[in-house]
Parts: C-alpha cells; sequence; structure tokens
C-alpha cells in the first residue's frame, strides 16, 4: 500500500470537462452522458493540485498524484532511461514485472477493483494486457479472466496461465459481448475498454503519468516523446504526466507527442486527418500483433493536438528495422515495442532531446524460424570456417 | 562511462591470498601458480577500501567498488525488492536488460574486453549468461561468439541472434576445448569459465555485489540469503556485497548465504561434504538447466564456510512448487530462478528477514505443452460454463 495519500478529487468527462462525476466507482464504460452509439468519451481523474507540496516529484510522492493503490504492488515503474545515441534516449519499459509498460496501467485498473471490492477482474487482450492483469489480480488474490482471440499463439497461453488466469478463446465478433456481460451480470471488474470507441479503464492511463515524471526527473522536458501506440492509453498518461509537471510549475512546456501506429490499421491518424474524436479503421496483415487496432479512442486525438505533436503510421519493414536497431545496440523489444524508434528513424523531428519508449520484451513476440543452424563437428576447422563465415578471424 | 572512478588495485589468488597480481590483464584462466590440472583457483578483485569516503554507499558510488567500467551499460541493477510474505523478500533480477541476474556480470566482463582492447567476447552457455554477453558486447560494437550445446532450444537461438550473436552448436564434449581455442589463439575475450573447475571471470562476481548493497540499502542486513546455485558466482559476489558493507562499517554483519542446487547435480553440497574446494559430480535429468552444473568452484565454497551458509539440494519438485507459488503471486520466474524460494520452503532457516534472489524470467524456459483450450462458441451458456469449471461463479 502507498504511504502518501492519493489526492484524486473525482472523475470528469473528456467529453464535456464541464461534467463532473464522483471518484467513486470508476466509470468503466465512459461518459454516460455524452456518449452515444458511434463515439464513446471517456472519463478523466482529476486531482486537488494545490494541496501537492512544492519541491521536485520524487518517487515516493507519485501516489498523491495516482488513484488510490487499493491493490499491492510488483515494483511496478523505475525503468531506467538508456542513451541510445546523443540526444536520443529510449524508455525501457520491458524492465516491468511482466515485462511490459501495462504494469503501471493495471497496478491502477486492479486497485479500482480491489476499490470497489469486485470478485475478480476481466480483461479482454491478445498478450501484455493480459498477463499483466492476471499478475496483479493473482498478486491481490482475484480470479481473472482473460478472453483471447480464437486462437492465442501457445506463448501466449503460457505467460497468461502461469498467473492463474482463466484463459477464454473467444471468436473476434463475440469478444465485446462476452467481456460486457461478464463485467455487467458477473460483476467482474473490466479493466480493458467494453465501449463502441476506445475509452478504456478510466484509472489506466493515470498509471502511465510516473512515465513523464521519471523522464523529467533525469533529463527535464524533451522535445519530442514517440510511442508505440494501439488504443492511445500510454500516449495520453505520459501526455497527461507532462502537461501536470507544467502545470505544477516544475516544467515551463509539454513534449510533442508522436504517436506511432502500425501502418496496417492507424485510426489515430485517421481520426485526426478528419477532425473526429475517434475512428474505425480496416485493418491489414501487419506482426505488431500488440497495438494494431481497429478503432481509436478520444484520448489519443486530445494527446496530439495538445501537445502540438503528430500521429505516424510505421510499417512493418520499418517496425522490423527499428527493432533490429534497438537489439544491436543491447536491447531486445517486441516488434510493436519498437513502434517508437521506427517513428523517429522515419522522420519525426530530432531537434534536442528525443525519448523513444520501448514498451515490451522481445519474448513477447512469437519465437520465429531463422536460420538453421549449422551441423558442427566442433573440430578447430569446423569451428574456424564458422566463425570466418560470421566476419570473425581468429 | 561511470562517473564515479574505480579503486580496484589488483587481482589476488583465492587459492593462496598471499599471492597478488595486476589489475590487468584479467586473469580469465583463474590464479596460475595455485591452481593444478585436478583444481583450478580464482582470483578475486582487490580495492583500496581506506579510500571509500564515510557515509552510506549509495548507486552513484558503486562504481567505486566496481572494476573499471570500460564499457557502456544498459541500465542494469537496480532492481526491486518485492514483499511476498512478512519477512520474506523476492529480489526480482528479471528486471535487467536482458532479464536475468547475468547482466550486472557481463557489464564487467564486457568491460574488461573492452579494457584490453580485444577484438570481440566468446561465451559458453545454455542461454541467459550467453544472451546477456552477446548484449553487452552489441552495445560496445564487439562481435560476440557463443557456444551452445549440440541442440539449442529454438528460443535460446532467437534470444541469442537478436543481438547479433554468432551461435556455434558444438558437441558437449568439444565445448571447453572450443571456447579455450577461440580465446587463447583467436584472441576474443572469454567471458565465462575456461578451467577444469569453475573459475569464471575475475570481473564477474563484482557485479553481483551491487545486488548486496540495493538490499542492505532498503532492508538492511537480512538473515538469510537463498540463491539459485549453478557455478556459484552470484552467490560469491552477493555474500562479498554484504562483506564490503561490514567491512566499510556500514553493516554489523553478513547475512548467512543459502546457496541452492538442483538435485539432480550438486557439486557445491558435495564439495562442501567431503571438504575439497570443488567437486565433480554425476548429473541427473532435471529442467533447471540455467542451474545445473557438473562442476562447482571455490568461491561457492568460500561464501557458503565464511558465512554460516549452507548448500541445499532441491528437486524439480520443489522446483515447480516454488515457481508456481512465485507466479500465483504475481512473478513468473523462470524454473532455475526459483531455486532460492524452493530453498527456503524445503526447511531453510526463517527467523529473521530473508531475501529469494529470483534470477531470470519465465520466458526463459522452453513452452510447456499446457493443457489444451476450449473450443468455445462464445455463446453465454459456452461462457458460463467455463468459468464455473474455472471455480468462477456468474
Amino acid at each position: 500500500m502507498a504511504t502518501v495519500e492519493s489526492l484524486a478529487t473525482g472523475q470528469r468527462s473528456l467529453g464535456d470537462t464541464r461534467i463532473g462525476y464522483p471518484l467513486w466507482p470508476p466509470l468503466t464504460s465512459g461518459c454516460p452522458e455524452t456518449s452515444s452509439t458511434e463515439i464513446a468519451y471517456p472519463v478523466d481523474v482529476d486531482y486537488d493540485y494545490d494541496r501537492i507540496p512544492d519541491g521536485p516529484l520524487t518517487p515516493d510522492r507519485f501516489p498523491a498524484l495516482l488513484p488510490p493503490l487499493a491493490a499491492e504492488g510488483l515494483g511496478e515503474g523505475g525503468t531506467p532511461l538508456v542513451e541510445l545515441e546523443p540526444g536520443v534516449y529510449l524508455k525501457d519499459e520491458s524492465r516491468n514485472p511482466t515485462w511490459s509498460h501495462k504494469d503501471r496501467l493495471n497496478r491502477c485498473t486492479v486497485s479500482a477493483a480491489v476499490g470497489v471490492g469486485a470478485p475478480g477482474v476481466v480483461v479482454a487482450s491478445s498478450g501484455n494486457h493480459g498477463a499483466s492483469a492476471a499478475a496483479y489480480a493473482a498478486r491481490n488474490g482475484l480470479p481473472c479472466v482473460v478472453i483471447t482471440g480464437p486462437a492465442p499463439a501457445p506463448q501466449v497461453v503460457t505467460f497468461l496461465r502461469a498467473y492463474g488466469a482463466v484463459v477464454l478463446p473467444v471468436p473476434w465478433e463475440r469478444r465485446w459481448p462476452v467481456m460486457r456481460r461478464i463485467a455487467d451480470r458477473g460483476g467482474l471488474h473490466p479493466v480493458s475498454s467494453t465501449t463502441v470507441t476506445h475509452t478504456g479503464h478510466p484509472f489506466g492511463p493515470e498509471g502511465y503519468k510516473t512515465i513523464a515524471y521519471e523522464i523529467h526527473q533525469e533529463i527535464g522536458t524533451p522535445t519530442a516523446v514517440f510511442l508505440p501506440t494501439g488504443y492511445g492509453e500510454l500516449l495520453y498518461g505520459v501526455w497527461k504526466g507532462f502537461a501536470e509537471l507544467e502545470r505544477l510549475g516544475l516544467a515551463d512546456r509539454v513534449p510533442r507527442m508522436i504517436a506511432c501506429e502500425p501502418a496496417a490499421a492507424a485510426p489515430l491518424v485517421e481520426a485526426l486527418r478528419s477532425g473526429v474524436p475517434a475512428a474505425r479503421v480496416d485493418v491489414g496483415p501487419t506482426a505488431a500483433y500488440s497495438i494494431v487496432s481497429q478503432v481509436s479512442g478520444y484520448r489519443g486525438v486530445l494527446a496530439v493536438r495538445s501537445s502540438g505533436g503528430r500521429a505516424l503510421a510505421v510499417d512493418d519493414g520499418q517496425l522490423r528495422s527499428a527493432q533490429t536497431e534497438l537489439a544491436r545496440s543491447g536491447l531486445w523489444v517486441e516488434l510493436s515495442g519498437a513502434a517508437g524508434l521506427a517513428g523517429l528513424r522515419g522522420g519525426g523531428p530530432l531537434d534536442g532531446p528525443v525519448v523513444c519508449v520501448t514498451t515490451s520484451s522481445g519474448f513477447k513476440d512469437p519465437i520465429g524460424s531463422s536460420a538453421p543452424l549449422p551441423a558442427m563437428s566442433g573440430e578447430w576447422s569446423d569451428v574456424s570456417r564458422q566463425m570466418k563465415a560470421a566476419g570473425i578471424d581468429v
């Protein structure tokens, strides 16, 4: 449990910011007053910023700007910022308890489940989100149901079941109805989105604000932050964290938020282009399974617009190049997790220090079929030949 | 590069501590004067402890007590201590750059390679050590050759090759001759052991000392530390770190070091039982591939004896129970990495705070064949039945 008290005061509609709600219960289906059958607006958490003491926002003080942390944690956050080259930093989120950024979110969403006394949590996920939710549920003694697609990869199933999650492979078209039913009638707390456009859990993006606090503590405010983007929760949370630092007088500006989506489906690019709060697009083939998304959410639009940022579409070739560049620098990230660097290399702004958030470990991708290993006798002539073939002269 | 200067002064034989050597070059084949064809003695790094300033040993000051860090790092260390239950802490080393404790070691060994101007590094490894060496070599622009067994698992090959390593699958009996030849004649710097009993790299265990510093900073000196043990480098490094804290007047004792070896081959248990500096044992079947070892090294004997500790053998059933217990608490560790908790649960000392070091991520194990997923229509009756079968009543 956190020793510093949360200063969260309530929830506010992002569809109409004049509309406020109490902090409890968390509105897991977005803002009821402004949402329609076409577009759902999320709610956001408000804080009593006037009560934040002066001085640097050190990690021991983060809980004041988070929802009440009723759930026990697993040591999430505090990830390193690794300098890739002068002025280009990587925020390596694979160093979290389940080796992705999702742990920061699920500390907050499972805290909401504990806070409302839910008998368990339910999540629709293709991997990282589900495993992270399952880990935090396990840590707090709650069952977790993960609704996957009809044929989840074996390593995803192993990962989810390790934490004791119940894995339900459901046909795609039944995914959201099942999710909503388990939440509405079963009473399990939903920690992923249940709405027509993405709203997600109101407490979720709050957990990502600490990424901004940590970056700021190490290097101040960068010029831009490049982020792998699916539904835009990470994007919004990091933006909100920087916006709070500015509001508290600890920073004089926010960085440009650069959302990096798979080109196979880039709903935020489309929403920004067409000027709508959220868009729905066709989904093409991509290996970036963790961030490919048919639909966006209004949070992404807010973060990009408010920061003077951009949304970029990166194709699988760019993702693979970025993934290889990172691994050859010592950091092996999931293909989806390389989207930030892919965006930077694809022509993002380069002036001043920039941060690429690398969200997850390379172990999250399916094991590819790599070139076969040579059959080796182990005789020296044999070893020497293999090394020469690899360019190492001995 | 570290900003605090290393206070390392030289190398000292662990076979006869009156025998000293200069710091450079690192003696990667152990102490030449005391080693024989039967037993090899490692060397240890000496420091000018009198020049360590008074006051707490905070992370910014760690480099003074490490070998010169000529190699760029990847943000290794600084891992969280997670409280499993009152008085039982887990030091989660899966939060390192390649998701195992080996990164602390390889920051130091690859620094040695950079320091001597080696054209590359070579390592014999079944997984974690090799991938970590490959990552640090990549980070520092050096090629890395990894000598594996004849049929490495696909996920290990993918992991190693991601960092650009050259993977040479060599028959078991040719492994050490090939390793020595690549080191001696090829000039590649060996970052794993090349000797008849284990000596390893003299700079390697130094990197593990920071685990002790970090634990001490958070909870003081625990009663005991339980560690997965293969060659005993982690065991020795953590012990040495605590011994240094005592020497510097920052702690009044060292914890009991409890080495936890797979029962299928427990050479340190045998060495301590028979009173020899290192033992060779038969190897039975075990899934703890990362720590099963035919031969031990003298460092393990020193750490256990000097701390009043013990070596325990844990079988695969105990390892699986500990792995499940950890995962159901939210931390999914490699089977080998659960050996510390397995040792504690098997009847280790329980008085006072104890720390179990969990060395690595569950992703490092081969993907097991788990129970098949149910075929689901996604109709509610179907979902409801599956959830009831899992004990969740909706």
